[in-house]
C-alpha cells in the first residue's frame, strides 16, 4: 500500500488520496479552480452554511469511490487496479466542467451543459498527461464493457449524488436530508455487470429517495433561493444586452469575453483550447466582482438586481402547485411596473413567471436495481411494497421585488 | 426561574428538571424501577448498543415535552404553568406500566394493557402526592379541554414518538431513523384547540413518517429480533404451564407469583394495591435471572429454550410478503419435530407461525393536522403531494430453530 | 476478501467481522457473557446512557485493531495475516475474565486480577480451538519478538484505551472526554520494533491524555459513581459474612459458591475447569437479582444497603485533596452510629474512608514515544513543550448515608 | 415570548433571532458583508471545509449569549430585557469592524486595529439607529458597571470564543478542538459583578484551555497555513510599492484606495463617514479578484506570487523550536536569490523569517474565576491541581518557495 495524502474533512473525518496521478490531478489548477466554486450556488442565503465547494465535494465522491470499489471487490467483482484508479478519475474529474454558480449560470454564460465540458476538460488532460485518463473517459462516457462502473459514476444510485446530499445536508444543518450513504455502499453488489442493492438495503433506498425528495424542496428548490437564483441570472442577461449595444459593463476580462459573446457548442469544438483556457479561468469570484462593480452602473436595472444581490434584498419569489391565474399575473405585473417607472420592456427583468418540477424517483430513467437472495434482480419499483414517487410533482412562480404596499 | 437538576444525555446534551414534585417523581422507586426495563426488548441482540432504558425514554420525552410548550407559548397557545407542569407529568410517567420486556411480555405475564398499568400507577402516585397528579391524569385520559394538551402525550406526533424515535435510531446506530424533532417541535401550533404543523414543516413530516416506517422494519420487527422475542414469549408460557402442573419453576418470588396466577383486569381492580405492589417489582432482571436458573431445569423445552436465549443461539426467522403455503408449512414442522425427538405436544414452544403488520401512516387514526398560511388546517392525506402510506403492510413468518441439515 | 458479519455500532457505525475463527469467538458462551456485563459498572447511575458493555467495548477494539494493522502495513510495517489475526484475538479477548461489575467486583468475588482470568480463558478456548490461539496468547503475554503488537493490545497507547475512552465519552454524553481515535491510528507507526507516534500526532496526544484524566474525575471518579460503588463492595462483604456464620443469603447458585468460598489464585490453578466454569455463568444480572432479593432480608445491614442500590438512595460522598482530619471523621462516624442505632461493628458498612488518585500520564510506565522527521524517536515527556502531567493527584473521601439533620 | 426569524446552523441546529433591531442590524449592508469575509482566512487551502464566514460565527456568537444570559438569570443573575438586548448586540457587532482576509491583512490594508473599527461601525449604527446601541457600546467598551455582561464579550471566557472554537472545529473537521461549550456556559454564574465559572466545571475549562492550544497549532499556525498567508501579505505590500512608483496594479476602486493611501487611525478619525464607506464595501472578494488579475501583471514579484496563490502553489515554510542560525538562513537565502534571478532588493517577498508565539493559558491577562461552593472565587491558576500553561510557546519559521533541488 503507497503512502497517502490526508485531507481533513468535517463529513468523513479523513479522506486519503494516493500519491500518482490522482493526487496530481487534484493539483491541477483546473481542480484547482474548483476550490472557488461552490457546491449550491446561493443556497447560502438561506442556509449560510452552505459555502462548500465543487472541490470538496468532487473529493468526497472520489472517497466514496474507493469505499464502492473495496466493498464490490470483497463480493467478488474484480476489478482491477487499473480499472479502479480510471473509476476513481472519472469521479474526481465528473463535475471539472462547471462554471461559476454551477446550475444557476449554466446556458447563461455559454450555451453548452457542463458534462460537455467535463468531457473537453478530461480530454485535455489526458493530452497533459500522456494518455494516462483514457479508460476514466470511456467510464465517463459509458463505452466501457463493465457497466457498473460508469454507473458508480453517473446513475440513480451513483457517488457524485451519495456524496452531494450527504454534504449538503451536512452543510446546510438541513439534517433531515442525511441518507445512509455507509450502509447503501455496503449493500452494494455486481448482478449481470449492472449495479444493485442487495435486498437488505431496500428500506435504506426508500429513505435515500425521500431524503432526496425533501432536499430538492427544502433546499435546491427553496422559495429564497429560487429568487436570488434567478436574480442573478437576469443580471447577466442585463450585462449581456448592453454589452452587445456597446454600452460599456467593467468586469473581468474573460467574463467579458463570454458576456460579449454567446458562445455555443459548435464553436466551442472549433476553437477548443483557446475557449477552454478562458473558461477555466471562470469562477463566482469573478461574477461577484462584477456585481459589486455594477452597483454602481448607470444602468438602473443593472445597479438594481447588482445591489440587491450584494445586500440580500431579494425578490419575494410566491410559489404555487396551481398555475397562477392570468388576471393575478396582469395585475401583480402592473403594480410592479408601477413600482418601476421604467419602461414596459424592463418588466422582465424584475417579473418572472415560470415552474420547477422534481420527482422522488424516476422510473423513466433507468432503475435502481435490488438483488434478492434467490438470486434476482428486479428494479425499485416492482421490488418495494411502497409506492414510488415517479409522479413528476411541479410547482409554479411569480417572482418580483418586495414593494411595500404591495 | 428555579434551580434545576440536569442529567447527562448523549442525545440531547443536557436535560433540565426543575427541582420540586417532577424531580421528586424521578426519584420515586417506580419511576427508579424504569431504569431496569430495557426500551427495545431484545433488539440489542441485533443492535448491541440498543441497551437504553424506558427511565432514559421517559426523561427524553419530557425534555421534549418542556421544549413543545415553549414553542407553543412562543405562539400563544397561552399554556399557563400549572397546565406546563401537568402535562410534563403525564408524559414522564406515560410508559410507567410497562413491565419486564415492555411490549413483548405485555399479556404474558399479565392480561393488562400497559396503558391501564400506567393509570393505575398514577392513580398510585397522586394518592401518595396529596392529589397534585389530578390534572395530569385528566391529561393523560384527555379529560382536560384542551385537547391538544393530550395529543402532546398521546398521538401521532406526541412527545413520545419523537423522542422513542430520535432514541432509539440513536442508540441502534440506525442512523437512517434520525427525524428532525427539533424542527418538527419548531413547526407546531395551535389551531382549534388541536395540536397542528406549521405548512413549512411538511416535508419534516413527511420524513418523520418514512424514518418510522423503516426502524419498524429494520428494528422493531427485525427477523433475528422477532424471533429472540417469540422465544422468550415461549418460555415463559412454558413455565406457566409447568407451574400450573405443580412442577416448580424457581424464579424470584414476585415473578412466580404471575407465573402461577393469571391475573385478569377485573382481578386487578379488586385487588389493587397488593397486585401493583407485586409487579411494581418486576424488571428485565427478573426474567434474565430465571432463565440462567432454568438453563439446567430438567423439563427439555423450557432448558432449551432458555439456553438458546442466554448463549444467543435464536431461532431462524423465514420472513414473507406472502402467507406460507400449507405444503411447505407442514413439510417444515415434521422435519422440526423429528429433530426434537419429543411428543407432538411440544412442537407449538418451537414452530412458530404469524404474521406482523404495519402501515407508514394511519388515515384510520386521527390524522395528523397542517396548518397553512391562510389560516385553514387540513389533514395530512390531503396536504401533501405525496403519496401517503396508509396502507398496512403485512408479512408472515415461519420461527423455529436452527436445525443442521435442515 | 471474505464476506464479513456486520455489526451496528452508534460509535463506528459498522463494524465489519470476518467469518471464521473471529466469528466463532464472538458466538462462544464465554465471549456472549459479556454481553451481560457493563462497561462501566454504576456510573449509569450518573450517566443514565452509560449501559453499554464489555461485548460492545471489546468488538469496538478489535475494530481499531484491525485500522491500525491497516495503516501499520500501509507504513511497511510487514504484519503478517497470521500476526494481525492473533493481535484481533487477543483485543477481543482481552477482558474476557471481567466478572460482575468489572473493577468495582474485582477481588471481591474472588481473589484474582482480572487479566489472570483472561489468560486461563483464553488457554481454554485455545484448547476448544485446537491451538488456534497461540500466537494471541503469546502476543497477550509480550512473549512474541515484535513487541509492538503486544503494545497495540497493552499499552499506554493501546486499542483497549482507544475504544474506551471514545465509548464511554459516548454512551456517557460527556463529549469532551472525545479523543481523535482516527487521527491517532493514523499517525501510528511502527520504530525499532515499538509502536510509535508520528510528531504530527504530538498534540492529539496531549488531548488524548487532558481527555482521559477529565473521563477518571468526571466519570469513573465521579463521587455519586464512587458511593454506588462502595455501597456494592459492602453488599457484597456483609453477604460473605453471613454466609460464613451460616446464615443463609438467598442468591443464584454460582454466585452462592463465590460467596461462601474465598478463591484465591493457587485454587483456582488447581481446580481450573471447574471454577472457570462457575465463574463463566456469573454477570451483573446474579448480583442485581441478589440484591433484589436481599432488600426484604431479616439483617438489617443487608437489606438497608440493597433497596439503598434497588431505589437509588445513595450515599453521601465527600471529597477533599486533603485529608479529613481526624476530629473530623470522628464526629461524623458518631453522628452515623447514632442515626444506625445499631452495634458499633456495623459501622464499616456505612461509613468509609478512603482515597482515589490518578495520573494523566505515567511516566513510570513504559512511555509513549513521538517519532520525529530525523527518524529519531523519544519519549512523550521530552518531546512536548507541554507539561506533561505525571504528577499523581490523589483525593481523599468519607462516605456515608445521607442521614437527615446530619 | 415575540415571533423569532429562525436560522439552519449546521453547529447549534438552530438560531433563533427576535424581530427587531438585533434582527434590523442583521439586514443591515454592514452585517451583510461579513458574509463575504472568511473566519479562517486562508485556512480552507489546508482544511477545505473551513470557509464559513464572519457572518456565520457573529450569529453564532450572538446564539450563546443569548443562552449565557438565560443561565445567569436562572441563577438570579437579574440581567434586564435592556442589558441582555445590548450585551446581544454588542456580541453580534464585535467582530463588524474586521476586514478582507481578517487577521492575516490586519494593519496591511489599514493601520487600524480591527477593534477601532468594530466602534466605529457600531458609532455610525447608532445614528443610523437613533442611539438605540448606546448601551451596547458602553458594554462593548467596558464602561459599563455590570463588569460580567463586558467579560460575555470580551475575556478568557467570551461568548466570541466559545462559538469560533466550536465553529472552526466543526467546519475545518478538526474534532479534536471541540470543546464543551454548552456545559461551561450551564457552569458560568455571577460573583462580585464578575463572570466565573462554578467548581463542578474545572474539567471543562481545562480542556478547553488543550482545546484552543490544539486549534492555534494545528489550524491558526499550520505551517502551510502561515505559508500562504504570509504570501498573501507580500503581494500586497508589492502592490502597494508599485502603486507607489505610479505603476498600475488594476483592482477594484476602493481596494485601490487602500493600496494607494496608507491610512492610518488620527486620518480615519477626522475623515470617518468617508473611509468607512470605502471600508465598508471591501471584502475577500475584492482580493481574490485583484489576484487573478495580477496573475498576468508585467511585474514578476506580483504576478509570481498571485499565481501561487490561485493555483496554490504555496511556499515551504521551516518551522523550529530554536531560532534558525545565521549561517542556514543566508544560505537558504542564496539559494532563493539565485533561483529567482531577479534584483536583491526583491528577496524579502520570497523569503521571510519570523517567529509565532502562543501560550494555553495567559496569567498575564485577567484570569478566569472559579467559584468554588463554600462562595469563596478563586483565579483559576490557583483552583486545579493541574498545571497550567502560561508559558509562552514560540515557533520560528522560515518561509519560500519550494525550489526544486532546493
Amino acid at each position: 500500500m503507497a503512502r497517502k495524502k490526508i485531507f481533513n474533512d468535517p463529513v468523513y473525518g479523513f479522506i486519503s488520496v494516493p500519491y500518482g496521478i490522482i493526487f496530481d490531478l487534484i493539483e491541477h489548477p483546473y481542480f484547482q479552480r474548483l476550490r472557488r466554486i461552490k457546491q449550491t450556488s446561493l443556497s447560502h442565503y438561506v442556509y449560510p452554511g452552505a459555502l462548500h465547494t465543487r472541490f470538496h465535494h468532487a473529493l468526497g465522491a472520489f472517497h466514496l469511490m474507493t469505499q464502492a470499489i473495496e466493498v464490490l471487490n470483497g463480493k467478488g467483482a474484480g476489478i482491477t487496479e487499473e480499472e479502479a484508479q480510471a473509476a476513481s478519475i472519472a469521479i474526481l474529474l465528473h463535475d471539472i466542467g462547471h462554471g461559476p454558480f454551477s446550475h444557476t449560470l449554466e446556458n447563461a454564460l455559454i450555451r453548452v451543459p457542463h458534462e460537455r465540458l467535463s468531457e473537453w476538460f478530461m480530454e485535455k488532460l489526458n493530452e497533459e498527461f500522456q494518455g494516462q485518463l483514457e479508460l476514466a473517459i470511456r467510464i465517463f462516457q459509458d463505452k466501457y464493457p463493465k457497466k457498473f462502473l460508469h454507473q458508480l459514476v453517473s446513475s440513480q444510485l451513483d457517488m457524485d449524488r451519495m456524496d452531494y446530499l450527504t454534504r449538503d445536508s451536512f452543510f446546510t444543518g438541513v439534517y433531515e436530508g442525511v441518507i445512509g450513504y455507509d450502509r447503501i455502499i455496503k449493500m452494494l453488489a455486481v448482478h449481470d455487470n449492472e449495479l444493485v442493492v442487495e435486498e437488505k438495503g431496500i428500506y435504506s433506498i426508500e429513505k435515500f429517495l425521500i431524503a432526496r425528495r425533501l432536499m430538492y424542496w427544502q433546499v435546491y428548490l427553496h422559495k429564497t433561493v429560487l429568487a436570488a437564483e434567478h436574480m442573478l441570472v437576469q443580471v447577466l442577461r442585463r450585462a449581456r444586452e448592453l454589452a452587445l449595444l456597446g454600452i460599456p459593463v467593467p468586469c473581468p476580462e474573460n467574463l467579458q469575453f463570454f458576456i460579449s459573446h454567446e458562445v455555443r457548442e459548435d464553436q466551442f469544438v472549433q476553437d477548443r483550447d483557446h475557449l477552454l483556457a478562458r473558461f477555466a479561468s471562470l469562477d463566482d469570484y469573478d461574477i461577484l466582482s462584477a456585481l459589486k462593480a455594477w452597483m454602481s452602473h448607470p444602468d438602473r436595472c443593472l445597479s438594481y438586481l447588482s445591489q440587491g444581490l450584494i445586500h440580500r434584498r431579494l425578490f419575494k419569489l410566491e410559489l404555487s402547485s396551481q398555475p397562477f391565474g392570468e388576471d393575478y399575473v396582469s395585475t401583480r405585473a402592473a403594480k410592479v411596473l408601477q413600482w418601476w417607472q421604467g419602461p414596459e420592456s424592463e418588466l422582465s427583468y424584475f417579473f418572472l413567471k415560470g415552474m420547477e418540477s422534481n420527482s422522488a424517483y424516476n422510473t423513466a430513467q433507468e432503475e435502481i436495481k435490488i438483488l434478492f437472495k434467490n438470486g434476482e434482480a428486479r428494479p425499485m419499483s416492482l421490488s418495494t411494497d411502497y409506492e414510488l414517487h415517479s409522479k413528476i410533482v411541479t410547482k409554479y412562480y411569480l417572482a418580483y421585488p418586495k414593494i411595500t404596499g404591495g
